[in-house]
């Protein structure tokens, strides 16, 4: 198994994800842009705009090789003289506010040291919280896991807890989902076996969000329910910029700011210390948020 | 001159500053919200929204202490036991798309060594560039730092363009205007004198705002202008919350979230990819923004 092996069934994978999506959809369909860096590499980001269900979306493939930089060497702890990296990030956000923002990312690593690893995860970040819904979602990750590895949910379910947290607002980004990232055959599983985890985990994730958009109400929205998503949304611009690794080291590295930056929402809002009204719905979310809950008991 | 004299004529500064804006606005006041901190200290966040001229705006006066933790100690390279911060801030966010953002900030730092410096800085963001105005509002400072150091203008203005920059974007966040850092008397004047052009500054500010909203037409906005307004709004979401060493810091290391984030716009927009249209003013602004300007020739 060859890292261009790798490279093409991500390739497929994105491409995969894109057809379900627009199936979900029914309505946009994804445009693609096909890039590439001088170092080395490049790759195709598929973003959709304006569906029936999604307001604004992002199915991100790349493919990047080249010479570690001392920040990478720095911030990503490297040893070695060159690197390949390779994966898949989707961030939809949806136009209702009873629909989730979902977020996923598999990817794979490598120095010619030899040293190698994989990473990813799905979170879900709905508006409103509803608690049969993060259940059902909660569930099939933990049912695909459970599949691959017997502990791979009980370590990665609390990594995304970690992860995917705003200090700064004490509280969640969403509901959590799994986050894993350095994974190699020491973790008990073969690299084919790891690879074949992501892959899977990357089909599994338009079955999910299908399964969120089911299960939501489908009644216009009202301003109040507009409102909030759009508050929510600027805390979603608040993690991605100014705590998820991922974006900062892009950012801070040289990466494709229009792909690094797709994740963000297509319009967000601030108020000064805005707070919900007591007892309504909005509170009851952020209570949720405000500590992690172990949705499988 | 002891740091509770610094203090108070800050506390004076703001509610001068509030007044001056309220008068320029002729519609909305400012709220005011009192904080404190455990560690010692507080401060006092003004806010102003929906009015006639600014949309969303706040200034913000605080007056901290406290051992300086090892946040500090690693990203200020601080010597020193105790600390003392106190300053004004000032994030202005206008309704209308040909009135520019703006943000002022004055602070002084004292540490039990004795060791000082005073901060600051003003820059303005136009959301269209008209050179006329820039040239106003730099010469409006320039004026300014003459009257009190030879060097001042020579020195900030530069350092404004380095530090409102957005490598990600290769853009300026706007047309720049004076930043410092770190200053005492070592640069030449007194600590008096020092704090005297901080003081000068912040009254100088209300003054600059009133004149570039003079200048600006006062015609009703057009969707287009709204539109880019709310991208460029974006932009200055993303200075802010990835390059912003003041507002990292203070979130980083625990500062009160609602006062640092007063800087957010009430509503921003991201689009995939988007490009300005060839010969348009949108363009022309961006090139405006790509490379620093010396306003006064």
């Amino acid at each position: 198994m060859n890292k261009e092996l790798i490279e093409s069934r991500y390739r497929e994978l994105q491409l995969h994800i894109c057809k379900e999506l627009e199936l979900l959809d029914g309505k946009a369909k994804f445009e693609e842009d096909a890039w590439s860096r001088e170092e080395g590499g490049g790759g195709f980001t598929r973003t959709i705009t304006q569906g029936a269900i999604i307001e604004k979306g992002g199915v991100a493939f790349s493919a990047v090789h080249g010479h570690v930089s001392e920040v990478m060497r720095k911030q990503l702890d490297l040893e070695g003289e060159t690197f390949f990296a390779t994966g898949v990030s989707i961030v939809l956000h949806p136009i209702h506010p009873r629909h989730p923002i979902i977020h996923m990312n598999v990817r794979y690593f490598e120095l010619n040291t030899g040293v190698y690893w994989f990473g990813g995860g799905i979170d879900l970040t709905p508006h409103y919280v509803n608690k049969e819904a993060a259940i059902l979602f909660h569930q099939g990750l933990k049912d695909k896991c459970d599949s691959h590895h017997v502990d791979f949910f009980n370590e990665f379910k609390p990594w995304a807890d970690r992860y995917f947290y705003l200090p700064h607002r004490n509280e969640s980004r969403g509901i959590g989902g799994i986050f894993f990232d350095h994974k190699d055959e020491s973790c008990g599983i073969s690299k084919e076996q790891l690879f074949q985890f992501c892959i899977e985990l990357g089909e599994l994730f338009p079955k999910l969000y299908k399964q969120q958009i089911e299960f939501a109400p489908v009644s216009e929205p009202t301003e109040r329910e507009k409102n909030w998503q759009l508050t929510r949304r600027g805390r979603y611009v608040e993690f991605n910029l100014l705590h998820d690794r991922g974006t900062k080291f892009g950012i801070y590295s040289g990466g494709r700011t229009e792909s690094i930056l797709m994740s963000m929402p297509p319009l967000a809002e601030w108020t000064y210390n805005f707070k919900a009204e007591a007892g309504s719905e909005e509170e009851v979310t952020l209570g949720i948020l405000s500590s992690p809950i172990d949705w499988i008991k």
